[in-house]
């Protein structure tokens, strides 16, 4: 639960400002295990709301800066300058953000998905390469306990070769133009000039495609896509069906939607392989459903019998005590904490810490995104991955 | 739960014989609502079985027969012959028996798939036309309540136009070659002899797509599959993944899986509209879940508050007192009761028994197989309906 | 799922008539397997309703009862006279119908609870055991597969000795005076005179006690009771609290309530022994929650893996095809047919077929009954089983 | 989600050293609104934990204290001394350290149940109304989202007048005697010198009681009680039965065991009234069962539609976006910070502050565990309140 550390990480944040909801994620999410401390940030483009939301969480004047280039400069300069910053502006300046304080060696914890283009992604993964530093992708839901232990069960080959692969993520909340009533979220999430050319795939898809990948280990061979926008107006997409072979000869699929009334964010992964079938629920994160084939199914439980040191390192609570979104967000900050320490004491960092999503990692549910929109716009023909 | 009558129905079998699973199931169903009298059949193309498998039932030995030409011809003869058969063959025999039977103006009662092949699909449904007879598919999950009350929900527009629906059918036996070892249920379903050329889809993956054609009277427009074999040695699929874009703009999926470890029948469908989501399970048919935009989820039970009559019609017991697989079929035999009698009294059949599958549903299942095996053989190209 | 047999045993009905409730149950669960025709009966003291009934359900106008004594006496006389008779009345005439038909030899399937009283509990358990005849209890729920299964794994030793037993049945239908609004179900079951004097306790209370004693095979030393009437005007009770202590030192209790708003039948047993613990609920009765000591929980399904001999002589379908409430109390009646057979036959009946709760079952409810009001009477004083 | 602020409160804690589990609990729980910065304590009466302790989690040497007493001198004195302390020691330490700290005029934020005798709890009650502090007490369960708006629900009359209140609080965790294997946890929760005379009813007894009383608001009138013991050689109670009939005429039972194998933290409450029904465990906290009389039941999710303000001041992610136990503990945190905050600049604290556990409630668990034992001891006797 805890790593050794002599003093609190420097952490600055780009975005996260009043009325954005994934930066308070982060800041929660890098106080829970104490291995940070927030001392600067650009929180918002907006001036005013800049000022206010770094008052409002106690950053001191002088590191509230108006823009990331500014403050990459200013905290490089300074001796007690951030040893990290994290990202959390809409997905379109995770590039240029990331570059920035990778220039001045300064390590990255960013949101997800990597960034609005191809282009980009190929370039921070080079930049993320030169700079030496650690880059923490914060794909979250790979840090529950129990999707460690998902991944961990596969690679000892209790499931057997994987044969099918059914990832999904229905969301209902976008099923009215939210987007043309004045919501934030909704605003950015649906305009391709802040969030890229995919939508609902980008949003949430990602994190579908990036959970199958982290608990199965298994690379997409080819994929053929249909992606959808139901509500009229709408930029991007809304609704994505996807088909997958991989590389080993299973097949999947994966389905992300926000037109799904009944449905709040019920990320759901299921594997099946020739000696058993896995089921997780992200909004039950605390149980995992296993059948070895021929025997009764188990519901292993975090913290319960049957799990092992992967999940019990990103474990907080007891069994039965639920741990929820809060400290999987959390998870991915400890384990940064225990890379970005090593890197500065120039030692490796212990084992447990490297799980964290990459930005090779983000580049892949790039090259996702933009084989998904290939297909789509080909008329679902199978792209190779 | 019951039908008006004078006297039960006289009834006979194609099928089922000791050792099959299906025959026993409609024998039961036939039972439970006291529409029938079992009196004749042919049990098995195993001379010795037949005979066993009538006297275990109690059949008059000069009423068991040898094949279903001789059992037609016979019955039709008789002051006291059959009003109706049931057949519960492998697929491959459900076109000649049934025509058989209704060239001598018997009604009859049908296991799914229509046939095992379009052209017997299409040739039986032009015998059952000319005949003027009853003919019951026993598409049984459709006669569940809380499906007849998803398709009330639908048709009366609680859901607002379709955008999604989500079918799916995994089962996990067929994991493992079990037609070679003599298992009698595995070797027939995998042999396209006696299945047609579709295994999994053709055996459960219809049962999807009759699912959610039955709950949102949509129509399929095209469809894009990946069929695929996982058992070494298999003859035929045993894993299908197919997105659908329906005639309204509506899209959606059906996957079935008979390698999917932890899964028994676990057909589920969900379906999503402007105004709300539905979502239903075979293995827990009493509850449905069902979404209003904005509203709490709520929990309908069979025989509950928040049920009309469609539901009402098909339930047998008070809610809380769970009804199962044998009810759902029981319902299509009561409902095929009061179709038969009409058609005998020549009148019209009550309204609430017209929802049993039809003819035309099985053949658009035989068209749906028939698709599906098109676009995979062209690499997953959209086929038109 | 079947028996031997050369001929359907003869039944005839002793209430169940238009408007009743668990007749109807009781006319399918016989058919069900296809063990008995039904021929005779009286089923209401309303001679209109009586004559409806019967011809509704067509049995011969001469075998149409006025009273069970006359029915009791004439079929007794006809070669073609019923083997058994079903007594599904008020709880007040289970003793005296039973009894008539006893004298004359005729078997019983009775009903719970078994009277109305501990007089005439103890007098039936008299003349059942004079008369020789079967006499089988349809507390149902000891039928369902898993719970039979329960019931092995306990007599097995798998739970060790038995520490803690929770049984519960919460219904919420009477949280209003039902009784007042002509509604039939409630009028009797509110009804000292036909229900005797527990209300919700007889109706099902009592089938929560019975089946923590199916299960466990405990008998209960003591207990302590709370028995209590919400509903005003109400002239039985309609919630009793009670805690339990076993001879082996096992403690308990037991709940029931029909003023739980949200319930249906939500009866539920959980029992907890030295090496493990078990929990199975009525409304979803196809899974069995199975924890050993210090291992993961499993889901035990019906026909499933880890299930025995004594789940599958009491399975119809494969698993994931549920089976209800129905198939629970059909087994019943297969299993007291093997018994009633065995007894014609003058021959041991298959062992298989002695779980059916017996008149000495029922009088131990009846004492349970006698005990509960006795301590509730006493303030809760311990009362001494 | 947050509460105005000018400076993080200063906090000390009273137990919590290495290889306890809830003083960890407690520091999280501190940390997640960042209303509070960690500066002194007494983290274990070992010396060497003591220090090693405080070490671990970067407290200033000056600032580890050997004992509560020097300590709450000590802070009392510091110009830069801690406004409020953290107790969560074994119960009989609760009294004492509270004390010290109150006649500083220090805070307190102290751990369940509130002492390890009625005598200890009534000076309790005495000395913090004497003192003016704030005394929150962590019966965290009270805090999460759905448990403050179950009790919105029933005060706003949603349910009508209370009939049953059926509440438990199962473990199976000290099936075996743990105590003597060296296990921390076991050994003090079983030892009467460190928690009083109650074992499991004044572990999780107490959390279920005071979970029933916060959401009902109802008073016990009269309590029946078996309390035993089933571990041979455990020192106190490991199961407990209770009846309750309150002064409204409700009646209900609790239940607490930690012998009852598959259930881990299982709290679980069910409140009946004349208007409808709810039920609320704790292993799921995201989801509320709602079930008005003769509607179908809703699931009221965390942050989802039908919740107000009493959830959302508690709530931090939005719906599907699970919350747990540390989220729980966290807002008491919070609440108590506002109070805190409100008794320093001598204002009246937010009316949505004011839910969290006093030390009122507190002595009416320690009255409720007096009485449990009470009634007990008189073999069952109900006991006035």
């Amino acid at each position: 639960m805890t790593t050794k550390r002599n003093r609190r990480l420097r952490l600055g944040f780009v975005g996260g400002g009043i009325g954005a909801f994934i930066g308070a994620v982060h800041r929660v999410a890098a106080r829970i295990d104490d291995q940070y401390e927030l001392v600067a940030g650009v929180f918002s483009t907006d001036p005013e709301n800049n000022q206010a939301s770094g008052a409002d969480i106690n950053i001191s004047p002088d590191r509230i800066y108006d823009d990331f280039s500014e403050m990459a400069a200013a905290e490089a300069k300074r001796e007690d300058g951030i040893d990290v910053v994290g990202i959390v502006t809409p997905n379109h300046l995770h590039y240029p953000a990331a570059k920035a304080f990778l220039e001045q060696g300064i390590h990255v914890i960013c949101d997800k998905p990597l960034t609005s283009s191809l282009v980009d992604a190929e370039a921070l993964e080079t930049a993320v390469r030169q700079s030496g530093c650690v880059f923490a992708l914060t794909h979250n839901y790979t840090a529950y306990p129990l999707v460690r232990h998902a991944r961990h069960m596969v690679a000892e080959g209790m499931l057997g070769n994987i044969r099918v692969v059914q990832a999904e993520y229905p969301q209902g909340w976008l099923s009215t133009p939210l987007e043309n009533e004045g919501i934030k979220q909704a605003e950015w999430r649906t305009d391709p000039a802040r969030s890229g050319p995919a939508g609902c795939l980008g949003d949430i898809g990602t994190h579908a495609f990036n959970l199958a990948a982290f608990i199965t280990g298994l690379k997409i061979r080819q994929l053929s896509a249909d992606v959808h926008t139901f509500v009229e107006g709408r930029a991007l997409d809304d609704n994505v069906q996807i088909m997958l072979r991989y590389s080993n000869g299973a097949r999947g699929a994966i389905w992300a939607s926000q037109v799904a009334p009944g449905n709040a964010n019920a990320l759901k992964i299921r594997v099946y392989g020739e000696k058993g079938g896995l089921e997780w629920r992200q909004e039950e994160p605390n149980s995992l459903y296993w059948s070895a084939l021929g025997e009764p199914a188990q519901i292993i439980t975090r913290g319960g019998a049957g799990t092992g040191e992967a999940a019990a390192h990103a474990t907080r609570t007891p069994p039965g005590h639920p741990e929820g979104y809060l400290e999987g967000f959390a998870q991915i900050y400890l384990d940064a904490a225990e890379q970005i320490r090593a890197n500065i004491e120039n030692r490796k960092p212990d084992q447990s810490s490297l799980l964290v999503p990459t930005v090779e990692d983000g580049l892949e549910g790039i090259r996702f995104i933009d084989n998904v929109l290939k297909s789509s716009a080909a008329d679902g023909q199978w792209v190779d991955f």
